[in-house]
């Protein structure tokens, strides 16, 4: 993967959080960045936990989490921002959450579109300088994951490329994730 | 616990079936009756999982799964038939759902109430009579169950009482299930 | 499965028991005879916790627990009886268990051949008449060893041929069990 | 805790490797020392299948996984090499394992002890320059094990403290692992 600088997050509203956050404003944090939706299994069972394992692990001034909701179906049950309330409430999920904007053309949402995500959870790393440093699809190992982090926190300035693949999972709505229909 | 008999399913509207599902009509079967809300935790992670895998486990012709969606809070998240149907999809389960029909007064559903449940997930088992033989409010155990639900279908016709004490969760939504606020 | 009597355990030593127990002494109970060896790891990780459960959930009355320490291989390290008493303390696992008499020839231990057993775990139930009803090898389901001691619990005296295939795990020392080599 | 030198490895025999591994000989690479005992549950659940991961995970040229067996109780049972190589290979725990040298004495191992360790599993963490690093006598969670290792990784030359507190387990042999009485 080469390094790209990470999109701007398209949010059409935020949750646990009183101001919208922007990507600028994270420069000099390593980023988590978690797109899910409410509805998937692999997300509540695995990456959200893991999401808010890792902002407990951290130092807020080190490390920010970000969940990112990317509604790409079930936009009647997913879709409202007191469902998603209700949800991150009861989950006990506490970092801030932007629900991803609906495009135009009733297609993916667009940060999800931007990034290139295939389905969910999406589990990105921005490094310090504001680089997608990590882009996997489907669930991810702690140990990995810490690793990943923790090289990212000791990065000075230069970044570098790291080369492990993604082993996506397959097609359609399983444990592992959810992928986008392929017409899409 | 004194042996009642089960009261009416009192739903608004079933999925996963094509018809309204009444007590009678299982007469004759041992009946679990699976209460959950879709944004309970320990609904999601165990009881539903428990409930699912006594479908496959079991034949429908002795043991009929019936699930009772009674939501107490966050309506305007899990409220829907729509947002329901979604939730049952991904989440694979495939019995019948019943949507617990909404108190007049805005209180506890009234199907959830008639029962005298506590909260959510509450595990209930009627025998081949149309008789309450177990009500577990909380997680039970897989080996516990598949005993007691096999008890009940080596029975022939006269039930007798089980002494098995409900260990209840503390108050509040934790892992182990939703408790309905006290002033309800 | 054809029903036929249990085979006497042969037994060179019992520990958790101050005296030895036979077949016939049990006659009366459902008897959960659970095979292992200290070192395979499908048994210290799933199959004597779940007997363990069992001698927890059931009343000593109706269920008899007990442990058949088969070693097949690995002689040296899991063959005395220091060993074994010393894991059964550090794993909590408190049921009698049998050290399975070794073969004059050193092929598999008296009572396992006499079974017919494959490798460890297995996991036999005996009905209250001493009959086999049960002879799985590999991990087995909570929910349904739950139902099935269950079914022998409401048993009367007259057993009934059960008609639950086995799945067998594949050659070889794997998680789910260890297998007897060709060979032996 | 104050950085100190890593005491060298005291062993009366070493399994999967062909030589004895020094202190000396690692420098340069950071080093996971795991101490366990193969009749600990905690160490065979979690603490040994944790390092195995570590080892899959990082290169050999970076990380270097180490097993510490450290007898301290037991002795008849886990006290042969033939029974701790029939455990490594059933459990497929490929890294190499000193057995750390008995004392005169009959007290504690001769490692454990200069390590002032409390019990198994302890997880040490040694860094480039051969400096003990983290001490976490019960288990530990992977993202920060994972953290830490990369952290350590990213050092060049001069160490820093770190200020991790280590939670202690309860006395005695629980899950999370065997404490050394206090008599010893």
């Amino acid at each position: 993967m080469n390094i790209q600088p990470a999109k701007p997050f398209e949010a059409s509203a935020w949750l646990n959080t009183d101001t919208a956050i922007t990507l600028e404003s994270l420069r000099g944090k390593v980023v988590l960045l978690e797109a899910f939706q409410m509805l998937c299994p692999g997300c509540v069972s695995h990456s959200l936990p893991q999401a808010m394992k890792v902002r407990q692990l951290f130092n807020e001034d080190d490390v920010a989490v970000i969940g990112l909701h990317s509604v790409f179906e079930h936009h009647e049950a997913q879709g409202s921002k007191e469902a998603l309330a209700a949800f991150l409430h009861e989950y006990r999920l506490s970092f801030p959450v932007a629900i991803d904007k609906q495009s135009a053309n009733g297609q993916l949402p667009v940060t999800m579109n931007s990034y290139g995500m295939r389905g969910t959870p999406t589990t990105i790393l921005i490094d310090r300088q504001g680089n997608i440093r990590k882009h996997k699809f489907g669930q991810e190992d702690d140990l990995l994951l810490g690793a990943e982090i923790m090289a990212l926190m000791s990065e000075a300035t230069v970044p570098q490329e790291t080369a492990k693949a993604s082993t996506a999972p397959k097609d359609g709505c399983t444990d592992e994730g959810c992928t986008v229909p392929q017409n899409m």
